[in-house]
């Protein structure tokens, strides 16, 4: 083994946009030796003022390193490069382009039928903070491959997780947290709107906000349990028929300040459809049957 | 003026039910004398065991303490209460009645009337947290009033908020942090749907949740200035049209494997809805536009 000390191991990074000259800086800052390579050149050329190698194409690129990390436009320009590296012992490709689920799982098969070994990741951040705790970066696929190049990925953020074997749960986890991230911020805005309606400062708010809200991602792990039980207490927060008397008495307030109250109509129609099954006792929580998927088992 | 650790200031709690009786027990605690009544004795009659004073009216229940706490079922039924006090020097009436804000300001005009001073609160917390650092609590009114009992009220939790001198901001506030836990709860669940859909465990996903969400609520202060101020920053959370592709692969990641997609929908209607207007370069949070009350400034 080389000594990672006195040689650090050296990274290539294929696609150097916004995200990828991001992590080419990161490790360039960690002191790894990089190469870069990008479709259109000026681009991995700027890095060069910054200590990387720019290598004139993909081949000469997956050349110079055992860790080859990617990370293109799409789906389909990712292809197009995994399509131009060969495989070589040793040789490992961490794919860290946005990708669906289903591409996901695409690019790792395609890899795997060209004998490449292979990582798929997801990075929920942006560019800017790279490097920073506040970065999630999640990988998945064979865990002896994430292993061997943790130390590596965790350059680009200390919280680097790895989720299994399926290729797929990085691109899965990262759509399901934006979808959350975009209900949480729409819901505060409309929260907002309410306190606005009254013509009352909204800066105060936020801080109550916050509370209430640091308080509810404390139950996440205990939500997810119910749901996966399919056991629903209505100690954790009431019963369904409390929450019909509740979410209308919501609904009527924003909308007799003349705040939309669409996205709470639609909360108040899943209570009711539940007390309509005379299931009306359960917890909150048991609204999820009402859209449980097929394939949980 | 007493000295309060000899000779600790008595208190009423007139209203026994869940809430009224957790204050009491609260204040009993503490080391307060506590005299209670309730519309229904047996409720009150069960707190002298713990020590407190059952009274057999309002007026006696009143006459036993300078700082009365309103805890009852609605707030008609506070109105009843309001109206069989009377006033003396030095008496606040602390209203904890849940209420909408009409309600509060409706009480707060009543008990004026009659001469009494007064102050509105508000509880986010089941009565079993009562006491604990979870529990928020809001108060507002004359701020004199509020300061006079402010070591009293913190009984009830360390969380002790004053919010101004409209009576209906706790009740305001209570209401629109009840919709942000709607909106959050309702949008985790719908995650958890979106990985159950996939047959993966859902209870890995919790803690990458929990990251996300505290990061976005680190936010939270920002983005109620970028409402207050009207100037929505791209740098925020990416500009709209970015937004639109994003939430589009969202909508479509969920409607593909069965998952109820009516609340994307929703923000991408929102998000299209401005981009029609010529607006796609602004940041997210811009799409309050789309519902920014009349009355806000």
């Amino acid at each position: 083994m080389t000594d990672i000390a006195s040689h650090p191991q050296p990274v290539t990074v294929l696609g150097t946009g916004l995200m990828g000259a991001a992590l080419a800086e990161a490790l360039l800052k960690a002191g790894r030796p990089v190469t870069v390579w990008n479709r259109t050149s000026a681009k991995a050329e700027a890095l060069t003022a910054l200590g990387a190698v720019h290598a004139g194409d993909v081949a000469e690129a997956a050349a110079a390193s055992r860790l080859l990390i990617l990370c293109v436009r799409d789906a389909p320009a990712a292809r197009t490069v995994l399509d131009a590296i060969d495989p070589a012992p040793g040789r490992v490709v961490v794919n860290l382009t946005t990708s669906s689920p289903e591409e996901a799982r695409d690019a790792a098969a395609r890899a795997a039928a060209r004998g490449l070994d292979y990582l798929d990741g997801a990075i929920q951040a942006g560019a800017h903070i790279i490097g920073r705790p506040e970065a999630l970066l999640m990988y998945a696929g064979r865990e002896p491959l994430f292993r061997a190049h943790e130390e590596t990925l965790r350059v680009f953020g200390p919280d680097t997780r790895f989720l299994g074997a399926d290729h797929a749960l990085p691109a899965l986890f990262d759509l399901a947290l934006l979808g959350l991230v975009y209900e949480l911020w729409i819901g505060y805005l409309h929260t907002l709107a309410l306190i606005g309606a009254e013509g009352l400062p909204v800066g105060s708010f936020a801080s109550a906000a916050g509370k209430i809200v640091d308080d509810l991602v404390q139950h996440f792990g205990a939500l997810a349990t119910e749901v996966e039980t399919g056991r629903y207490d209505p100690e954790t927060f009431g019963r369904l028929v409390d929450h019909e008397v509740i979410s209308g008495r919501l609904v009527e307030a924003r909308a007799s300040r003349g705040v939309d109250a669409e996205r709470l109509r639609h909360v108040k129609r899943l209570i009711d459809r539940r007390i309509g099954q005379g299931l009306g006792e359960q917890g909150f929580s048991s609204i999820f049957e009402s859209f449980r998927p097929a394939a949980m088992p």
